[in-house]
C-alpha cells in the first residue's frame, strides 16, 4: 500500500508516544518531532507506510537511550491475552466449525495494536464481537481450499498479546506451522521473546524476518526469512503492517486483519471495525 | 496557553483537511503537508497554538486558489444553527434562569468547531447535553457579578453557526454588546458576512479583530479592535483558540466553551467533553 498523505499526522503522533514510552525527557520529545518533521520532509513519496513507520520509530531511539520502548505494553499485553487463552480454546473446541472459529479468534487478536490512535479495547469484548460479526472482504472459502493443498504454512504475526490469539488459530490448523515475528522491537510488534511467552513455540517452527520494519518489506528481511518465504505453499500474514507490504504479493499470501483507521479502511474498501480475510493481489 | 507536542499532529491533520476543502489536487496537498513540515520545523517554540494554526493555514492558501475553504461549511452550520433559533429562543424564554440557560446555549454552539478531529455532532443533541450537564470549571457566579456592574460588554465569537447560539446570549444579556469576528477567513471561524447571516448585526455592534488568526493575539489585531479591546470592562470570549490566547489576560476576561481535546484539557484541567466558564487568571 502506498502511504497517503492522512498517515503523515499519525507518524507524528506515533513518534511522540514512543518517546513518551521510552521515558522522554521534554527536550527529548522535542528534539524527537523536529528530527521526524525533517525525515518525513525528505521522503521521496514512494515508501510504504512500515518503511516510514520504521524511520520514524528510529528517530525514537536515535534520541532516547531506550531498546524497547514498548516492552511494559507487550508485557501485559501478552498477560492479559494468555489469562483468556482457556476461554478461547474453548471456544473453538465447542465450535461447530473449529477452523472458522479460530480464524475469527486470530482475527479478534489483531485489536492489540498500539500504532493506531485510541484504543483501550477490551479484547474478550472484541473476541465476542468478531464471532458474530459479518466479513467486509471475504476469502474464507479461498484461504479453506488451499489450506487443503499446502503442505505447511508460513504464519507473519503482528502485535503481541495478538499472538496468543494466533496460537489458537495455529494450533487448529491442519498442516506445520512456521511462525515469523519481528527481528528487533519496533511498536508493539511480537519478537521472539513475545512468541515464547505466548507459548508458539509449543506449536510452531519459530523464525524472525530478520528486520525490524513493523511489517514485512522483503527486501529488508534476512536471507533466511526470504527463503522461508519463497518456499511456503501458504502465507497467512496478520495486521495493518502486514497488509500494506505483502497484500499485492500474490495469491498464496492470505491477510488476516481488523481495520482500524480510515486510511487503510479506503485501501482496502471497507470501513474502520471491519473484519478482512482477503487473499493477494498480484 | 502553550504548544503541546501534540498539537503538532494536529496541525498537519487542519493543513490536510483545509486543502482539500479548497479543493486541492493531490500534487497540491503533497505541496501544503511539505511546507507545513517546513514551517513546523522552523518554530521558535514560544508559539500559541493559534499562530501556529495561522501560519498553516496561510500555507494551504499559498498553494491552493481558495480565499475561504471553509465558506460552504460555514453557510451551511449557520443555516442549521439558524433552523434552531426559534427552539433556542424558546429554551430561554421558558426557562426559570434564562441568563444561565444562554449560557449554556452559547456554550453548546461551542460544538461547531471543525479545527478539531472527527466532529459529526448534532447541534441540538449538544444542546439537550449541555442543558443538564455540570460545568467543569464554573466561574459563572463571577460572571454574572461582573455583568451587573458593566456598562458594556465585548463578546469575541468564535464559529459562523455558534454565532446563532451566541445570539441567544446577547439577546439575553442585560447590557449593550459589541460582538467581534475574524477580520479574514481561517477555518470555519465566523467573519462580518457569517456573523450577519446569523442576525447578529441585530442584536450587537458588530467589528472585526482586523486579524484572521484563529484566536485573538492582540499584537495582531487592528488598533481599532484593541481600542475596543482596553475599553470593555467585561469581555466573553468563546472557544479554543480564544483561550489559548486570551487565558491569561486578568479577570476582566471570561472564556465560554467547550472542551475538544485532551490537550487543552489538560491544560485547563477537564476532561474532554466538559463545560467550562473560566475566568481569565493575570
Amino acid at each position: 500500500m502506498r502511504t497517503y498523505l492522512d498517515c503523515y499526522p499519525c507518524f507524528l503522533r506515533q513518534a511522540l508516544d514512543a518517546a513518551r514510552r521510552a521515558g522522554a525527557s521534554e527536550e527529548q520529545q522535542r528534539s524527537v518531532i523536529r528530527e521526524t518533521l525533517t525525515a518525513l520532509e525528505n521522503l521521496r513519496g514512494d515508501e510504504t507506510p512500515p518503511e516510514i513507520a520504521h524511520r520514524v520509530h528510529g528517530v525514537v531511539r536515535g534520541n532516547v537511550a531506550a531498546d524497547d520502548p514498548y516492552k511494559e505494553a507487550k508485557t501485559e499485553g501478552t498477560r492479559r491475552a494468555r489469562a483468556l487463552y482457556p476461554r478461547l480454546k474453548a471456544l473453538v473446541e465447542e465450535s461447530d466449525d473449529p477452523l472458522d472459529t479460530a480464524i475469527r479468534v486470530s482475527i479478534a487478536g489483531n485489536i492489540m495494536d498500539l500504532g493506531v490512535a485510541d484504543r483501550h479495547d477490551d479484547l474478550w469484548d472484541v473476541v465476542e464481537r468478531v464471532l458474530d460479526q459479518e466479513f467486509a472482504i471475504d476469502d474464507r472459502a479461498v484461504l479453506r481450499s488451499a489450506l487443503e493443498d499446502a503442505d505447511h504454512v508460513l504464519f507473519i504475526g503482528d502485535n503481541a498479546g495478538e499472538t496468543v490469539c494466533d496460537r489458537v488459530l495455529v494450533e487448529t490448523l491442519p498442516v506445520p506451522v512456521t511462525y515469523a515475528v519481528k527481528g528487533g522491537p519496533v511498536l508493539n510488534d511480537a519478537t521472539m521473546e513475545d512468541a515464547v511467552a505466548a507459548g508458539l513455540d509449543r506449536c510452531a517452527t519459530l523464525i524472525t524476518s530478520g528486520s525490524d520494519v513493523p511489517g514485512t518489506i522483503l527486501a529488508m528481511c534476512s536471507t533466511e526469512f526470504r527463503r522461508h518465504y519463497e518456499a511456503a505453499p501458504l502465507i497467512i500474514c496478520k495486521g495493518h503492517g502486514n497488509y500494506e507490504s505483502l497484500s499485492q504479493e500474490g495469491p498464496r499470501v492470505f491477510c488476516l486483519l481488523q481495520v482500524k483507521c480510515p486510511i487503510i479502511g479506503r485501501d482496502i474498501g471497507a470501513s474502520t471495525g471491519s473484519i478482512v480475510v482477503r487473499q493477494g493481489a498480484s
